[in-house]
């Protein structure tokens, strides 16, 4: 069986470009991609060899003072396949060479400082690909949602988090943005089934349906944070999640691109390889 | 192909116990295992998924209040194989639920603390596998053998480590504690390699000969440390390593073992099941 192909670039069918609605992206389509779940699956395998070499090399650049590194950012409703995604696209890469941080709830320390605060302790460092399973982006949504902040600091948020984003691509990041997109239907189902599987209860939280009750809200407030804050240094993509090998190889495929683009060199020797190899012989 | 089997359980065969001597351990050697490279290759990938789920259970027990973890401490000379381990044993466990850290030369704020504080400060959460990737060994192994601080006070460390991995395992961690032990001859054919192969230069380090030229101080301060500190609640095993793919499967063994005995279950539900699929249905 051959590699299945894209069948056409997913990445600008996916960016929140001007006039983008949320409303408008049916979460069970599959954009550029027109083969099934096994044809997914095999591609999202044959395409983990190539993000691990290229962050290695990326790793292998940092280690010759190169400060590149990528930041992948996750957000979604509850269920919509975050964590499947850490585990089937980054677990692929050498676990030595990502940074995954999961933002929960604020602790009282962390809301004592800026919102910005807590997320740059856990910028990845040259070479790394990082990934935030959720992350400043809850301060404009459910902060927006359940109104943890004065409607004035939401609004100057957006702004921030464009500001604080551009900070990172100076200091050499890549940031990929992804929306995992689900709908109501597929949630319900989902969330049923981590109430049928008894080896599914402990992902269950009974906090989620209250969430799950405000999904209109929750929706709005990505809308605005989509259009606010895809910016074309940073852009967001939305990515379809009903089908969750279809998320799966979307955003390896825009990490890959990411990748490709670095374009990372293995670095020339920082030594004399000759005299190194004289001093190995009489060792 | 039938999976491959352990002839013999490796671990009583690789455990420091009364009168080790680690010179006559032989790193070419396979205990326990009859095959060859490819059935190693085999049987790592076969017992990959098994290591997964134990530590996903484990996670889910962490998520309804449990305190356990794993620690798994790789220590050994240069080049032995400590990132493959890493890469092809820890890279098979979803990534968000494993914590690897690298401890390199201590930076002058580590050093302005006792050698212990910042080993404290990767020890992993609850549910977590943690890699130490060298460790607050090196203070009783460099430490040793450059007389990085005075000998009193070398000496002293081998207690205050006994000392704190009790302090650990009362807090729940399981601690492994792997030597990968390699021969001069086997790291000087894989510095040769580095120093051969343009995508290795940037592995190599000048300062690895420099080391290599201690190497009988260094396996003497090994000696020194698997004695005083192998103990029942901790022990060391030592794994011959100059065959990658035995450090593998023996380092996996280990591991595999250590979740074994741990046998965590998927929790029951802190919730009621019938009523939040009430509530899930009226959503």
């Amino acid at each position: 069986m051959s590699k299945p192909e894209w069948t056409a670039d997913p990445a600008p069918l996916l960016a929140v470009g001007d006039g983008f609605q949320l409303s408008e992206v049916d979460p069970r389509s599959t954009p550029g991609f027109d083969g099934g779940k096994r044809d997914g699956e095999h591609l999202l395998e044959a395409e983990a060899p190539a993000i691990s070499e290229l962050q290695e090399r990326l790793y292998a650049e940092s280690r010759t003072g190169g400060m590149r590194r990528v930041l992948l950012i996750l957000q979604a409703m509850d269920t919509a396949g975050k964590g499947g995604v850490i585990r089937h696209v980054v677990g692929a890469i050498d676990p030595q060479g990502t940074k995954i941080y999961g933002f929960k709830k604020p602790t009282p320390e962390e809301l004592s400082h800026d919102f910005l605060w807590r997320v740059r302790r856990q910028v990845p460092g040259p070479g790394i690909v990082g990934v935030f399973d959720r992350s400043h982006y809850e301060d404009v949504l459910i902060g927006r949602v359940r109104h943890l902040a004065p409607p004035e600091e939401i609004e100057a948020r957006y702004g921030q988090i464009v500001e604080f984003e551009r900070e990172l691509i100076a200091d050499g990041t890549t940031i990929i943005k992804a929306m995992l997109h689900i709908s109501s239907v597929e949630q319900k189902a989902r969330l049923g089934e981590r109430l049928d599987r008894d080896d599914k209860h402990w992902k269950y939280n009974p906090g989620d349906i209250d969430e799950r009750l405000l999904w209109p809200d929750y929706q709005n407030a990505y809308q605005i944070a989509l259009e606010r804050t895809s910016t074309p240094e940073a852009p967001w993509f939305v990515v379809p999640a009903d089908r969750k090998w279809y998320a799966r190889i979307a955003v390896q495929r825009l990490l890959l691109d990411a990748l490709r683009r670095l374009d990372p060199q293995w670095p020339t020797a920082t030594f004399d390889v000759a005299a190194e190899r004289k001093r190995l012989a009489a060792s």
